[in-house]
This record gives structure tokens, sequence and C-alpha cells, in this order.
């Protein structure tokens, strides 16, 4: 059995994501979302919003399952007996961040390996870092994330 | 008529937003600059006193004139019937979050369009942010702006 | 009036160089698509072939014309009394490339202004070249170019 | 069963791909290597020697084959009933061919993805052509290819 | 006497500074490591920290001495009748801030020119802020610092 | 004594080359201008040719002299008992591909180090082949290329 970790903050969870779990679920026999506890970026969604929002997006895909993790990244993955790492790229400067990152985990970890994944190009511009903040200016955003983001988004920004 | 927006935190206004300025203002019938509140950011200088810095660097341009907004950018080029965002672009990292964000707008409102222009090749190194840091170091920056915002660095950073 | 010129080769026409077009002729009164000979790129279709696909395609755009160049840009350009020269921007090797010729043009002639356009976003991969090699190869093209076109490949490369 | 296939012309092979297959060979249960005729880029090593080589090159790895495919990418990989395309990434300016070229193939046939791996960071400048380049210049090129390669670099260069 | 001044915050010191300081003092009589105080940045280490773990790191090398400095770098430069200012350069992104920045001091002074170097390609994802991370996750370090660095860190974040 | 050897095809020369040499010149005791064969891209001007119009470029500065060489570069540098290798970077583009060959260089022989120095940043955008293309076109070269290269490129265009 072939499993895959999908890391990330998810705050909150996007289309974008959406559509790169949908893709990886269908590589592996279990892919396994990681949301990250990520205290330092002052998140604005909870660790346990996150968790449920995931929940709720990744419902339909039936060998995929949300979890959350704090510390090191190959540990955790090496724990869930994964083989490899799953990130989207979107752009040039995803790329060479995301390359540093590869390289690093491979150093702490020889035996798993990063593989990356295109989003739908449609989704090449979305990120929770602009969602949020179209949503804060009082932009719809339901193009880019599933309705129940959106209706998150718009208590918790109230 | 045509009318362009330059929008920007111009915290200060620099030689190579004005030279941007004023290729613009040749090719569109108005030119709004359109400054951004940008409170999260926490400019050096205040709304008023960007605004009045940049009403001083504007004053020989005829069909240019200067605006303060707040929220959504293409909520704003709409009310000022607006057909044009304009936008520097220096160098690749530009290019890219410039990309995203004019896709970004393109969703939010497909009748405005985002077009991008070069600075001269002597002010392709220049940013508000660097001035700023130069001007704290107690550097010269009279190359970088125009000598009114020089004046108000001065006074600002005493 | 304002004039702007969309250079190019265009061999052949794409959905994506439509789509730039349209969107230039929003912003100027006249937009001039100029085909450039390019003997020396060994062009698949000849300049008049090239000239009549192009013609088709524009049809519908009331203030965009179709005309062959050669020599350099800036002095077809001038001739034609057009104040900008209009480029599409895919990716970051364009900007690169795009940038340096824009540089170089406003070194031989100051008064035309290279503007940069986006293509919408499920044009940015589709390039002629690209274009040519999956009709060698027998793929499909009609998601990549207008009808007319699929048709001249077709017959071209039978 | 889930398989890749991993394309490229390998005039010759290099250390590089030897390293990415034995990386694809671990997330997948069947990888083929498929070798891309390519005449119009006039190769130094026939089509049969590329496969012989190739052949020597993957005879440890167990679930890995070569073949060699005409035509298109997509084509090929359905015929094969492949999940994936596999491609190795060293640079920025990789990423952006590799990023169209996998859009454009998404765009042919929606059930093949496109997955991305890094070779090891000693490999990344390693390409193919360079190699050929060290070797016509007289120049060691033991520690880019395997032994087999190198004897017949030596070879078709006398 | 040629000198270099090789700029940072180094906060840590890594087996990356090293390689470049290393290679730099082959190319020059004298290298002298500039610690800017950098207070903004929030360092881990003080001030004082850092310089000890540079000299420590650096006491092998003959010609290269470690140093503080406050204020513009190119006055720094001048103040040691320095000729180069070397930077490593590790990938695209470093690439451009490090132009901006190298043009911007080619303006505040001509007589100091900035040269890059390459790191070790194995030291090519390594950066402080990286290790501070894996350090803080409780990650192994010891490939990507000296083992007086290690310590230091293991201490610092007890 | 300190030798950099500063490589290319010089094709034909340009001032953005006479730049990057003035600047290595004042680093090193002695800087040798490697005027490649390079039969292979079927140069404009013979390398006799090349020799000759740098010569007169170079005439001026002390410390620099041209040759020519065949061959692999690092052996031509070895025994020039140089210690470097001066490339010009001038955007993403460049630096990606030159840092492939510094790496590709420095597995061939360690002890030469290649380092990486800005041009003037007018000239950032002018290269050998841009400007071929300009003067074959009938445009003006003079702001590119010193006067006896301007003279040679008329000459031999005729």
């Amino acid at each position: 059995m072939r499993t895959a970790i999908y890391p990330g903050s998810f705050d909150p969870l996007t289309n974008g994501h959406l559509d790169v779990l949908e893709r990886a679920s269908k590589l592996f026999d279990r892919v396994i979302v990681a949301i990250a506890l990520n205290e330092s970026k002052n998140p604005l969604f909870t660790l346990d919003e996150r968790l449920a929002l995931m929940k709720s997006g990744i419902a339909r895909m039936k060998n995929v399952k949300a979890d959350v993790f704090e510390g090191l990244l190959v540990e955790y993955a090496a724990k869930q007996k994964a083989q490899a790492i799953v990130r989207g790229l979107r752009a040039v400067s995803d790329f060479e961040f995301e390359f540093q990152m590869a390289l690093m985990n491979r150093k702490l970890d020889q035996k798993i390996e990063t593989i990356f994944m295109m989003p739908k190009e449609t989704y090449t511009f979305i990120s929770s870092r602009i969602v949020k903040e179209i949503a804060r200016l009082g932009g719809d955003v339901s193009p880019f994330v599933p309705p129940h983001v959106e209706t998150a988004l718009k208590k918790k920004l109230k």
C-alpha cells in the first residue's frame, strides 16, 4: 500500500487544494492531508476549525483522510509509513521554495520522496492568503473556495 | 474617454513611480493614482501625507490626479469607470505576484484589464522599501526620489 | 487617436493571440497586427497565408487591421504613428526576453511605449510552436486555434 | 496496478535520468521509459542505440522497462494504460517549459497526470546536451554517465 | 592589497556561509566578514554571540577576520578600503534581490564592486532561517552547521 | 599574482562586455579574455576578426589581454594558472545557464572558481545576438558597441 502526505496550513482550504488532492488520490492508495499547527503564522482559523473544514471538503474522496501534525514533517510522514510528500506547484516562486524544502526533507529522511503536481490552470492564482484578503475587503470568494468555507469565512470576519 | 488606475501604497512616492505614471499618461485620457490605505502594512507616512507628496509629484502632469481608496481595487476602478489598471514591472519576482493579482482581479471583474509597463532601466532597482531603509541608515536618497520626498523623509526620520 | 501595434510571426494565429488582440482593441482606438516576414525562422505558412488567416480571425473586431512588415519594428511603428507596442506575457521566460526587447526598442525610439497584457489563463500554455508540433503528430488542435486555422494546418501538413 | 511513463530523448542516458527513474520506480508498480524518436533534433545516437544503452542502465530495476514511441505522448501513455507521466525538474527554466507541456498534455488527455520529481542535487546541472559537449571537447564524463554510456560516447565521437 | 567584505546577519553561521568564505579567501588578500546588527529582524542570537560563533568558524582561515557593522554597507566597505562585496547565490529568488541590492550599492558608491559566488551544490538549500526552524522542531542540524553552532542552537532553544 | 579568465564568443564585442572587463580588471592582477572558437555556432565574424576587434577594444586596459582557445575552458584556465572565471550576469535566464556551467566546471576542476559580475544596468539588455539582428535590419547600433565594432558590422553586413 502506497501512502502520500499532503501537508499545509489550509487556512482556509481552497478549491486549488481540493483539485491537487483529487489528482493525488488517483495515484496513491491512501492520501493523508496533514494540517500543520503553525501557531507562529497566527492563523485566522484554529487548528480544530481547519480540520473540520478539511473533513467536510474531502468527504467525497474515499482514500483521503485529514489529520493534524506538529514537529518535523518527515517524522510525521515516517510514522504514517508514507512513501511520498505531495506539493502543488503554481508558479516559479513556489517552485524555488518548494525545491529547497524538498531537498532539506530528503536530507532529513532519504526514504521519503517529494512529488510536485499542478492544479488546474484556473486555480493557479488562488492562495489562502489572497482568499482571506478578498474576504476581508468584502469581495466574493465563491469562485475560489467550497461553499462551506465561504460561509465560515463570512462568519469569522463579521 | 479612457481612464487607467495606477494603484499602490506610495510610501513614499519614488522616481520609478513617476516614470511609470508619465508613460501611462501618454496612453490614456485620464490616469488616477489610487493610494491604498494599507493600515496593516504599518506605513511610514500617513495616508494624508502620502496623498500630499503624490499631489506635488504629479503637479506637472495635466491628465493625472491622485486619490485614496479602501476596499477592493476592482470596485474602486469600476466606480471610476476605468478600463485599465496599470502596474510597473521591474523584475521576475514582481511579475509573478503581479500576474496572480491581475488574474484574481480579472476574475472579480472581467471588464477591467491590467496592463504592465516598464520603468526606465535605471529605476528597476528602486522600491519604496529600499528607499526607506537607505534613508534610515543616513544614506543619500536624492537619486531615487523627487526633492520634496527627500525632505519629507529627512523630517520624518529625524 | 491612439494606435497600438501587435507584432509577431503568427505562424499560425492561435486563440491566445486573438484573446490578447480583443483585450487590446478595447484600450486603443486602433490596433494594427504587424506580421513579421521572419524568413530566417523558416515559417510553416507563407507571409501571404499568415496574413489571410489573420484577416479571417480578426474580421469581427472593428478597430483591428492586419498588415505585414519587414525591418525594424520601431520604424514600422513610427510610420504608423503608433504610441504603443502590445505584447502578451504568459510566463517568466517570456517576461525576460520581452523585457530585453522592450528596453532595446525604447533605446531605438523613445516615443514608443511597450505594454504587456495577459491572455486568459487557459491560453497561457498555447504557443504557435506547440500547436504546430501537436498538429504534426496528428493531435487535436481545435481547443487552441480557430476553426479556419485548424483546417489550414490539416491541409498544410497532409 | 499503477503505471508511470518517463519520456525523453535520452541522447544519451545520464546519471540524472537513472536517479529520477530509481525514485519513480518506488512510487509506481511499473515504470516505462519511453524514448522519443525525435529525428528533427538530429540525435547523436540512433534510436536503437539509445534503447540499448537504456536497457543496460535499468537492468537492475525490476519494475522498469524501456520502450520507444512516436507521435503524441498522451496517446502512447493511454495505450500503456498509464496513470502518470514522470518528469525530472532541475531548474526554473525546466519548470516553465515542463509546466506548459504538462498543461497541454492534460488538455489533450485529462486522465493522465504529470508529476514532477527532483534528481539528487549533485545531478541538477547534468544534461545530455552538456555531457555531449564535454565528451566532444575531450573532457572526462565519468561523473555524469554510467560506464557503458561513457564507452559508447568515446566510440561514437572518435 | 585587495580586500573583500562578506556581509550578512549570520543568525547563525551555516556550512554554506563557510563554504563561500573559503572560496572568497582564495581570491582576495583579505576577507572581512561583516555581521549586520539587524535589530529589526529580531535575531535569535545576539550580535556578540553571532560574532563569537563566526570567530570560531573562521579560525582556520588565515586571511579572514570577523567584524560587526551598523549603518550603510557601502560606507563600512569604504572605511575598510575594500574593493569588493561578496555574496553567495543559491537560487533565482536570491539572484533578483541580490541584483537589486548590488545596483543600489553601486549607485551609492561606484568604487565598490559586488561579486557573486556559488556555494557547493549540496549547500544550495541551506539557509539560517530553515536551520533555525529545523532546530526548533527538534530535527538534526548537524549536516548544515559546524558542531559549535549546533551546540549553541541546542542551548539557545532548550 | 591572481589571474581571471573572461570567456565568450564575442561575436562581436559589445559595450556590455567592455563594462564587465573593466570591473574585473580592478579585482585581479591579470585578466585574459578567452575567445572561443565556436565553429558550430556559425559566427558572423571569424576568430581572427573577433580577436582583432577585442584587442582594439581593450587597448586602454593595462592588465587585460586577449587570447583564443579551443577545447575545455577549465583546461585552458589551468594552463593559464588562473584562479577564477568571470561571467557577466544580466537576467534570470542567464543566471540559470551560467549556474549549471559553473557547477559543471567546478566538477571538472575544483581549483577554479567562477565569479559573477553585473554590467551597468543600461547594458543589461544588450547581447551580441540582438546587436547583430539590429545591424542586419539597418538599425543604429552605436549605443551598444564601440565605434570600431560598428564600422566592422556595417562592412560585414553590406
